[in-house]
């Protein structure tokens, strides 16, 4: 008889695994994938561009559709809310979220992909009409619904300045909206240093984005007809039509809870190399904690790269494969307009145990007397006894970002800056320098290491 | 008393050289730096540039001037020519080449950078009016000159399509040229595996380029005037204005060989790690020879990265440093019109030792669903039995080519294709998809290794 694998969430990490799994184990495996919402493997990182303009319509997000899924040979239960996980049993409860019907499906081995849910901090007015998340695609389509109404909509506040912050903040702006946006820390972006969250609150204001930093939401005031009308900040009330709420996810991982699973610091569940969580119970996706390999510590770093790897290691391994997911540096990008954000690794904050420098260098993409080279800034962090690189971060104009890759290799295989310097990396006018803007940065490092 | 450096050879390598043991050495040693042309330190990658006009004039591709130099206290002997090495008398002999006039010049230390000379194969009529290298300043001004010139200049033959031959078949097209590129391989690019080079054969023709491999330039007929009228390709003339060669550069190392020093296979010097070659005796640049680290051998690699890069170790071993090269992975990269091209360590044909496989993908350099993604095509190499990465190639739309150094660092740290899937690459829509371009193409090794 065909072992069964229950997946539960049929996003990225989910989906990964069932169909890795049944790819690999055939008739061998009948895999089961519960999905409460209505999509399965689709994009949550596009979410901000459909909602900008960018993406036409949401079909163009999704990967692969539950049909698709099915075709391979998958069962996908659609609206269907896995409500208890009991170990000891081998079952998921589950219920229909249309009919309220309720259901038990054994398992002989199981995936929990249950991602991630949307920080909402208990504030007064935080669930009124017009304030939204931006996590799925129902919650951008309730955000181009709001703009489509007859309902006049020109003011928007974003709170939170994160990847997700400033990236709603810009489609809002691509949107004609007036948008301000409010976060609690002295710069956006505290994934990266002051100095170059600076640079990106330059770029934010630059397009006319109001960015209060430092500053409080507290409450949300609430019109006659349940609308938002003004969010308070710091006791002012800043009026607005709608809000949008970026303020990061925590994981989804109440089910795994309730079902007696240990949780880590950051409420996520914690795999073993293998993603295994419990015998015959594997986990995978944004509700798992991962091993930051520069840190050498569990983070959370709930990103669909990783959730695809996941998922593809758990499929593996259900069918007798033996891989296993590495951990990661922690690597992330976006853009605000023209301006290429990037980092990996670690912030010169996060070292502040251990005897670090930082550089941080103005170069450009490509060679200066070629046309359309733009202006970069590398920051390197580095231990200054061995010279071993950290982190990094970048900010610059078009071409600049993506060469965090270079980083991200570098920090992945625990290289110094010495060697890092010493690479050898791609070189002709129209695409670098001849010191790479990476190398750029990585010989600064050295030379304050040799005290210069 | 100061002691005396004496470098040959003003161009990246020398002067990177004499830049750092002047910077690091001040007061103690004096620094003499010989160039026989009218030029230090100048880009030659840019040279097709600017004969496509793309760079306005040769004084951007100067990074430092005889005269910047002097200013940092080198003295700089320009249309000076080494003659000469005495290695017993630690002396080189001169002569000005405006006066004949020759002189010997003492040194404690000498450092042998004397870079490569275009390869002119003894074939009838080379030496003609018209036919021109493209590897100095000069060579780039007598190009346009010729262009410039009353003469009708409309056909243009380029023998040889590696990197030089196509960069400036692209700038003759760009000055409207009709253009004929003749190689003796089967296809352009001959460090990129065959269906690679396809694709840039393609894109060559697609620009109106007649492409001729497996074609042989066997003698340049010359007009009554001295210039080039024809080239003999397979015994048939085809009529031309001009010839530019692109066949590559060897080592020039005459001098060297002439004072008793050891040369390699490839013609070139061979340093030690340090880069030294004899006792005070240091190499660098393009007349060197380098480590290739992913087949473990011997390579000529001449390249201005790596030439900067050794420099830079000279100059800090000169002054009591302890400075490595590492050697490389022979990364390249270079554009035609707008295809993107590179490369990273091994080919599959130079693996032919081994039990090596290829896999190719197409894919996009970013999320399909958003605009302006292009096409593109990785190319990996990898051993069968232990899953190491050999090689990547790549070609593709604008945002491919400078995926290379994901290949390149992962050549570097020995990474298995394995490995590199895993590897915490950056990802937003607008930048790349949640696989990677290069990790689409590591699955797909991963699979072939699995037997998929």
């Amino acid at each position: 008889m065909a072992r069964r694998i229950v997946v539960i969430g049929g996003d990225a990490a989910g989906m990964s695994a069932a169909s890795t799994a049944k790819r690999r184990g055939g008739d061998d495996v009948e895999v089961i994938a519960i999905e409460r919402g209505e999509y399965t493997s689709y994009s949550q990182c596009g979410i901000p561009y459909w909602v900008g303009g960018e993406v036409p319509g949401h079909d163009e997000l999704v990967a692969r559709s539950p049909e698709q899924h099915r075709a391979n040979g998958l069962t996908v239960r659609m609206a269907t809310e896995a409500t208890a996980i009991d170990l000891a049993d081998r079952s998921v409860a589950v219920r229909d979220v249309g009919t309220d019907e309720e259901d038990t499906i054994g398992f002989d081995e199981l995936v929990i992909a249950t991602g991630a849910r949307p920080i909402r901090p208990p504030l007064p007015g935080i669930d009124a009409d017009g304030v939204f998340g931006i996590q799925t695609i129902p919650d951008g389509r309730r955000v181009l619904d709001a703009l489509a109404a007859g309902r006049p909509t020109k003011k928007a506040i974003v709170v939170g300045a994160g990847f997700i912050g400033i990236e709603i903040a810009e489609a809002l702006v691509a949107q004609g909206l007036d948008v301000t946006v409010v976060s609690r820390a002295a710069h956006p972006m505290t994934s990266m240093d002051h100095e170059m969250g600076e640079r990106i609150s330059e770029a934010m204001k630059s397009a006319g984005i109001e960015v209060r930093t430092g500053a409080v939401a507290e409450a949300f005031e609430v019109g006659d007809d349940g609308w938002v009308r003004a969010v308070v900040v710091d006791g002012v009330a800043i009026e607005c039509d709608i809000v949008t709420l970026g303020i990061g996810v925590e994981p989804e991982t109440s089910l795994a809870a309730d079902a007696g699973l240990t949780l880590g610091d950051d409420g996520g569940l914690r795999p073993d190399d293998s993603m295994r969580v419990a015998d015959g119970v594997w986990a995978a996706g944004d509700c798992v904690e991962v091993r930051d390999r520069v840190l050498d510590r569990w983070t959370y770093m709930p990103l669909g790269t990783h959730a695809n790897k996941q998922g593809l290691v758990v499929g593996a391994n259900l069918t007798g494969g033996s891989s296993t997911f590495p951990g990661v540096v922690r690597t992330a990008i976006t853009r605000f307009g023209d301006l290429e954000i990037s980092r990996s690794g670690a912030t010169e904050r996060e070292c502040r145990d251990l005897d670090v420098r930082s550089v941080s260098v103005d170069t450009t993409t490509h060679a200066g007397y070629l046309p359309d080279h733009e202006p970069m800034t590398v920051r390197l962090t580095f231990e200054m006894e061995t010279g071993r690189l950290l982190g990094g971060q970048i900010v610059g104009g078009k071409g600049a970002a993506m060469r965090i890759d270079t980083i991200a290799m570098a920090l992945w295989s625990r290289m110094s800056v010495d060697e890092l310097m010493m690479t050898d990396l791609a070189y002709v006018p129209p695409f670098s320098s001849v010191w790479d803007p990476v190398q750029v940065a990585a010989r600064a490092a050295v030379s304050v290491r040799a005290g210069g």
